[in-house]
């Protein structure tokens, strides 16, 4: 028949049926979904038979050895957590790490027959266990039945056996169900699932076979065990601190480490490659693309969370994120970096928060960041577009790199602060250091993106008035000047800028930076000759609501008279170098004799500046300008960190584990102006959880105690920390030791 | 004053304001919003004045040099297009390659004096344009002012000027604005915005100072020019081919794939280079994540959108992304990767589709793929959870790579079907096929990822009672066995295996997969003796509806006896390898004397399997068993694609440009039972855009007619090419050759 007999209706097709679109399946594309979630599970059946029934049907499987009871032999004080590490985490399972025996007790109806009984513990994970994806392990007493985990019968008396285990040092890290199974000649009869005999497995710094083997027991106490940490910022030359309490050991932060890494649907079987968890992770930890756990805000308006400067740790953050399913508002880069140091210190992979000062930003990976200046040597800031943060922070995460060729294991930069202009990256690293600072950045993964934050130059630009620019100055020192971490067992800071970049003007330094040139990295190549006169600024330490001078020292090293005309800015700026407001400027003319140097005195009041002040009060002085004589730019800038207000924090002398004690904060408002909506915080690892206050108001000059009580549950040293935090003044800190006796 | 007189309200804080959450701003982040659209612009302004007003106010700028006119010499036979192999975009606008010499007409109101005139041309990109990052370009017609964008005078005549530009090889590829800029003793004067001045500038494979540069004009023609493609599926040993009209320079798909990256929210000054661009768009090319343009979907069940089989080209999608801004449904790997194609050539970067026949998917980087049998060696399909695909389609675009060391420029894979299982990769690539070759896979991006698709043994292993598994056999051939892509200027395929892998057994292999082992790559280390017994398949070609024989034949090497108990599983897969279901089972036993061979005859009936055929129509044969005096396993796998009926389209013999012809598509129904809910689809590059028509019933044994009329754009070889399809049979095509004449 023809196209007319056919039964044709006319194009277009008739309209697709109503209502929302069916979500696509899996159907056709996977055999079975992804397993990508620690909390679903399957229970293994409790009898399993062998072949099709008998002509009589199935025997019963109950006349054979019989288990009585399981003993996962998990109190804190007995030695699976003592050898594992694990002593410290606040939970109700066993909690072990992978590569490393543990016991387990089982009671039989009667004596264990090694030679005919046979029996195996089963280790499941994940809602569709499979042998040879590592998802279901069965472990055997005696060495004749192989698989991936060791088992052996360490001890028996009459019907109680202790078997050990040593799961795989490469196994999935994370939460275990197990089972006891008996084989009888019908088939396989287990004990019934019960939660109490779960377990968790976690990365183990303390075995070579690991990849995050860290063959220093000082560091693994520090970058695994440790819980109060410290965090540092404020400008390179007066460096400021922030305690946090990692709280890697808190009720309930294991579990919120493991449902983030299911909330990503990372699949069950990545979760013991430390390169791909710390990966994903760093995806994780903030909220774009995924719905990860902190919103970061750099707005200074948190009325819809909380401040950024205000958390004292990152016990509360996970517990709520966890909680709520929702991300946590808010977070800036140290909030960042502080709460993925607790996830990767919590699964047992060593690690540090690092704070890299002067940090090129937002660049895309090239080794530029621009400030253009007018044709009359004065900033453009409409053009000027690049940010150079005051500090940055990020993780250090250590670990073998089998991806790649040796050499690059070790320390391992992520970043979980969202980057904005690196293709849409918001997730950085692991990027090795050693390849950063060798140049060596064609591996995986970021690397050309870290090794800008540490090693781009400062490029001024004079804009001609067709458009054009010229570089007139480039400063190659200013950007990572200094890169700085706690020392392990210590509360001094450590100092490892050698760490990411050889020394400046060696040789190897100009090696690096050519090698990094040839894998992509654009470098500004002219190099402006120096102007005749130098322009000094002062190093300051200023507290805020202070007056004070600064003083610009102009030195002319020419045989010539120089005359500038200078400009010069002074800029409440944000911690990301961006600017709030310019809150003082002055274009005096400074004359310079040959050979002379010449001080111009500013003097800077409180009263122009605190009224724009952001959370981070920091001050930015830009001063420029143009030699009328040679028509040569000279610049200079430096950040000001002004001081905040302290916190008082006491505690009560000496301590004693489940002893009540008394903890008070004591703030005087040193301004004249009242503080109103005021959060004050405390917490102190391993002695008092997260608690925090509101005030309403604090009238200026008005002083105020707030007192807690709390009951330590571990001996040692430790310490109370809290944090003050209100629009109109944010990050004071105070803290307090404590020594707390068994 | 003490705490208790302080306004302390009892924790906790006041309830935060209610409403929704206001969107967090950049402010503080950013000093002006990344700008990442390339609709988004601003205009230069008119006038821009130097210097503050004078005493008497601001002088006019109006009795200096005027600009008449501009002509961009952009109609498809000047110059401009010919050289720059632009004259085939269907556009209103000029489009131009970069690193290249392009021209325009400036009309002034008096004859230009090169003396005293200063005259510049500015290309602006974006919304914040700046010279520094490459958004803003002034261009002098003199060389004594310097821009990275050349620029000269070619030609003069009285008031006319012909200018001649040259964009950088490496600058931003998009949609530019022009102006004509006059400079005056007061300041700057511009044309007024005129969109009709706007211009495309576009990757340029012909320059070699182009990173795609790509030194073959015969490859160029086809990765770059040709519309008109071939996609391969089926089996590696029956290989069906798959008509695909690209078109790349029909109206609206530039702008269409700027849209993309726009919607990517890609930063413009990372859209210059190939790898960035190539990488983002195998991301936004799949609708994880980042709604971007196809929806997948496996399920057969196609109700709410149009069937991945159904598509006869490119151009439909993407203008429907363009314009619904939503993901269009639905796509499998194929379509993927040939609207892949369509952005990457429709940008100039040489690109082409690949079909790898037995790809290793979902298996994160792993080289194993497992199938499980029971201890009597049949398939158990509950543990059995990796997927084979029969083939699977990606791009290879050509580029150099500065990022990583020298030799692994030139072909890429890039990859936008979204794998699941890859630490959450939903894009993949560009990753070098000499880093695959050669096993260099710690090298970005997604190396790993693409070297198991085409190198994973597939191991089977016999399960024990007590769930351990032992490896019984390894095939190492069966994965990669050939990949394949269109002949460039023709219409035979050609084999591209050997660009992936060295020869078989060849020591380079071997070499290779050990450095891929070292990059972490795990692969099956035991190698299982061989069964006495071999089982051969044959090669089938088969029509749907036809009932046909698959002789097994078993060859015994030993010199005794072997008793084969086997196990024949005919399943109809999806193309995922995946099973719909089993329609036919076997279990013969099968004797085989010393050194002899037998046949065992399995009549395979198509009322079996004709109710349980998926789009395409994919047999799978298993066959599996144990030698009872040996308890050796023997397996072997055959997919056999059945072939579909076909569509005969006719066309009118020859063509002119612009006169109407005719074409028809014919097709007859050849089963006994309906087809109902037909969608027949046409078009022809150059000459028909895509129609089609819909068809509520075909009932069995009928046939049809479709004619439609069309008017060629243009002269050469071309194809009209039609599919049919409807739930009950897929991938239907046929296609017809056309020779179009001046």
């Amino acid at each position: 028949m023809s196209d007319r007999e056919a039964t044709a209706t006319p194009s277009p097709a008739p309209p697709a049926p109503t209502g929302p679109r069916p979500k696509v399946t899996n159907r056709g594309r996977f055999t079975v979904p992804i397993d990508s979630s620690n909390s679903d599970t399957t229970d293994v059946p409790e009898f399993e038979y062998f072949g099709v029934p008998g002509p009589r049907g199935r025997p019963p499987l109950t006349e054979y050895l019989d288990i009585w009871d399981v003993d996962m032999m998990k109190s804190p004080d007995e030695s699976n957590k003592m050898d594992h590490h694990t002593m410290l985490y606040n939970s109700d399972y066993l909690i072990v790490r992978r590569g490393q025996e543990f016991q387990v007790k089982i009671a039989f109806n009667r004596p264990y027959k090694p030679a005919e009984d046979k029996i195996a513990l089963e280790f499941v994970i994940g809602s569709s266990p499979q042998y040879s994806k590592g998802t279901y392990i069965p472990v055997f007493p005696t060495k004749d039945r192989q698989s991936p985990w060791e088992g052996r019968i360490t001890n028996t008396s009459d019907n109680v056996v202790t078997m050990g285990i040593t799961p795989s040092a490469n196994c999935i890290v994370g939460k275990y169900h197990m089972y006891v199974a008996v084989a009888t000649p019908h088939g396989i009869r287990r004990t019934r699932r019960d939660n109490s005999r779960d377990l968790y497995i976690l990365f183990n710094p303390w075995v070579s076979a690991d990849d995050v083997f860290l063959d220093n027991e000082k560091e693994r106490e520090e970058c695994v065990m440790t819980e109060m940490g410290i965090i540092y910022h404020g400008s390179h030359d007066d460096v400021a601190e922030r305690d946090w309490n990692y709280g890697q050991f808190n009720y309930g932060v294991l579990d919120a480490c493991l449902y983030i890494m299911d909330r990503a649907e990372m699949p069950i079987t990545n979760r013991g490659d430390p390169i791909k968890v710390t990966r994903k992770a760093s995806a994780m930890l903030n909220s774009r693309d995924d719905d990860g756990v902190l919103e970061g805000n750099w707005t200074g308006d948190y009325t819809y969370g909380v401040a950024p400067t205000s958390w004292t740790g990152s016990t509360e953050i996970l517990l709520t994120y966890a909680r709520s399913k929702t991300p946590v508002c808010y977070a800036q880069c140290w909030v960042y970096a502080a709460v993925f140091n607790t996830f990767l210190r919590c699964l047992g992979i060593p690690s540090r928060v690092v704070t890299n000062f002067f940090s090129a930003h937002d660049n895309d990976g090239n080794l530029k960041t621009d400030i253009i200046l007018d044709e009359n040597g004065r900033i453009d800031r409409n053009r000027t577009r690049d940010s150079i943060w005051n500090y940055h922070c990020w993780n250090e995460c250590y670990m073998a790199r089998p991806d790649l060729p040796p050499g690059f294991g070790g320390w391992q930069v992520v970043d979980a602060t969202p980057q904005e202009t690196s293709d849409g990256m918001y997730r950085c690293g692991p990027a090795s250091v050693q390849a950063i600072k060798h140049g060596q950045i064609c591996f995986p993964f970021d690397a050309p993106f870290v090794f800008a934050e540490v090693n781009s130059d400062v490029v001024f630009y004079c804009r001609r008035k067709d458009g054009t620019m010229e570089p007139v100055k480039v400063n190659r020192t200013h950007v990572g000047r200094k890169v700085l971490t706690k020392t392990p067992g210590d509360v001094t800071r450590r100092d490892i800028t050698d760490q990411y970049k050889f020394s400046e003007g060696s040789t190897e330094e100009r090696t690096v930076l050519e090698k990094a040139e040839e894998f992509g990295c654009k470098r500004e190549k002219s190099s402006p000759v120096l102007a005749d006169v130098d322009l000094v600024l002062p190093n300051l330490e200023v507290s805020v609501g202070n007056d004070f001078e600064l003083d610009l020292e102009f030195i002319n090293r020419s045989n010539q008279r120089c005359t500038v005309e200078v400009y010069i800015s002074g800029n409440v700026v944000y911690y990301t170098g961006v600017t709030r407001s310019e809150f003082l400027f002055r274009n005096p003319t400074v004359t310079v004799g040959p050979q002379k140097s010449v001080k111009e005195v500013v003097m800077v009041e409180s009263k122009n500046y605190l009224k724009y002040l952001v959370e981070q009060a920091n001050l930015h002085f830009i001063v420029t300008g143009k030699i009328k004589e040679t028509g040569q730019i000279v610049t200079a800038m430096k950040i000001v960190a002004l001081h905040n207000p302290k916190l008082i924090v006491k505690v009560s002398a000496e301590g004693r584990v489940s002893e009540e004690m008394m903890a008070t904060v004591e703030f005087t408002n040193p301004f004249s102006f009242n503080l109103e909506g005021v959060y004050i915080r405390m917490e102190g690892p391993g002695i008092m959880l997260p608690k925090y206050k509101y005030y309403s108001l604090i009238t200026g000059g008005s002083s105020l105690v707030w007192t807690e009580f709390f009951t330590p549950q571990r001996a040692g040293e430790t310490r109370v920390i809290a944090t003050l935090d209100c629009p109109a003044l944010r990050q004071v800190y105070g803290q307090a030791p404590v020594t707390i006796n068994a």
